[in-house]
């Protein structure tokens, strides 16, 4: 792999030397390095525009490692990856996207994921987010994640976007069986003229599935941010949104959550706050000794990550 | 006027005998009663398409009452009423609206309001909806409203339907320059195969104004209820908006609410909670010796009322 995936893999993938466990490192849309384990086997799709996960039912506490990085312009890479959990297993898959830019051309990378989990499985999903390079050649990451969790199937899905990423459209969509239960947390920081658009479409059909979805925004400088989400809940089901916005400079931030109730056992709950930091959250700090820039990059550290377990 | 227009005063117009304060009331387009005072002038629009309103400024507690019935089906009422509220005037506007049908094609009525409020003004606007009727002919009623706030101005609407209304689109839009402050506390409840729209749009367009938004819906048996707000602050300002809704029988609700921040000293804050009554509040009124339909209308009731002041 070249020198770009290896600093992005640090950043996105918790990387050290390399992983003891299954593998694939996608660069520029060929294959920098892979491993099955026994229970995981990540099979190339032919041509290779993505993979094939299968993991067997009954696995316990294995990583998947499934980075995809862009290290140049004028690249545009789609990649389909489907994962079939086997029933009752229990993993973690990481998923950063790291795109770096350093040309006048555009760069891409556009993950099509599908997750389809067996009865009783359960997926914790990791997906950090990044973009590096100076040049006016735009960093764009538009994720696509479809979720499909089988009776008492439970996905948590962690998203960050750290910085870096001129311009986002993240779909996320999940149909949820019977006792079936989805928690997503998300972070979006964007700066300069960035843009990014946050869509989430999860659709409750059988009784006692449940939805927690969390987003939390940044926008900083002129950069602006969407945020729309739809929870239908046509069953006795219970759904929970909250979108919170952090507005620094002439940062701008929409939010539209959706809630569709059709049945009357269906509970469906929603917040949502944009406003600046807290004047008096600043002050607090500056006693401590902090610059006033200080302050304000440890709030919204704080605010960014601070719920993600 | 008719026995039908007069029974929809008392309901939707605190009607007792006759007002004692300027009113015009509307049957089937026609006239059926009306009168001006020395500090509010009600002038027919040439064509009797509506009214143009006039409060001279600094009139203090005056009523005015406009209320508008349509008493038969096959009848598409339009209205067109333009306020203007003079600098520093305090009123009380009363707007019911009562739709009967005993025949087999529709009765409609839309009233369009304009609202235009002058430095300080101060208006308390009601709105009573009410359909009554037994055939299939549809009661329909279609209210747009249009609120200008200049400097400072207040204006507190509070509408309710309390029933019988097959199909309503509310369509209610604010402009609000500075200091103004608009409160709307809103509540629908529809049942049988009812359906209910309700579309709010409230732009801020100058430092320190406020929007308070509160929506309360039932939708009993097979009626649905499409709530959708947008409040727009690209300035220093608050919005709050709240939208509560009860599921009974079959009902179904889909919440919409949208907000835009394009100011650092914008501060947004939306809450929402769809969800059938809860088990213990039809207990604990049981306990009183209620019925359990006793306790369900008990708790509708004060749910659509209660917060109204």
């Amino acid at each position: 792999m070249n020198s770009i995936t290896e600093k992005f893999l640090h950043m996105i993938s918790d990387y050290k030397e390399m992983w003891n466990s299954s593998y694939y490192i996608r660069e520029d849309g060929g294959c920098a390095g892979t491993q099955s384990t026994k229970n995981v086997s990540l099979k190339p799709i032919p041509g290779g525009g993505g993979l094939e996960i299968k993991v067997e039912p009954g696995t316990k506490g294995e990583n998947i490692y499934i980075p995809a990085c862009v290290t140049h312009g004028n690249m545009d890479d789609i990649v389909h990856n489907d994962f079939y959990i086997g029933e009752d297993a229990d993993v973690t898959i990481v998923a950063g996207c790291g795109v770096h830019n350093d040309d006048h051309e555009d760069a891409r990378h556009n993950g099509i994921h599908r997750f389809f989990l067996a009865k009783g499985a359960k997926v914790r999903y990791e997906e950090k987010h990044v973009g590096s390079g100076e040049t006016d050649g735009k960093k764009i990451i538009d994720p696509v994640t479809d979720v499909f969790l089988e009776e008492n199937a439970v996905m948590q899905m962690d998203t960050i976007q750290i910085g870096g990423v001129d311009k986002t459209i993240r779909r996320t969509n999940a149909e949820l069986k019977k006792g079936a239960k989805l928690i997503i947390h998300e972070s979006i920081l964007t700066e300069h003229e960035q843009t990014a658009e946050t869509e989430f479409h999860v659709d409750m059909q059988e009784p006692d599935s449940t939805v927690d979805l969390v987003s939390r925004s940044v926008a900083k400088d002129e950069s602006y941010q969407n945020y729309h989400s739809v929870i239908k809940g046509n069953t006795r089901c219970t759904g929970h949104s909250e979108c919170d916005a952090i507005l620094m400079g002439n940062g701008k931030v929409n939010a539209s959550p959706e809630l569709f109730a059709g049945d009357i056992d269906a509970s469906l709950i929603h917040e949502a706050a944009i406003g600046k930091i807290a004047g008096e959250q600043i002050i607090k700090l500056r006693t401590l000794g902090l610059t006033e820039e200080e302050a304000e990059a440890k709030i919204i550290e704080g605010f960014l990550t601070g719920y993600q377990m």
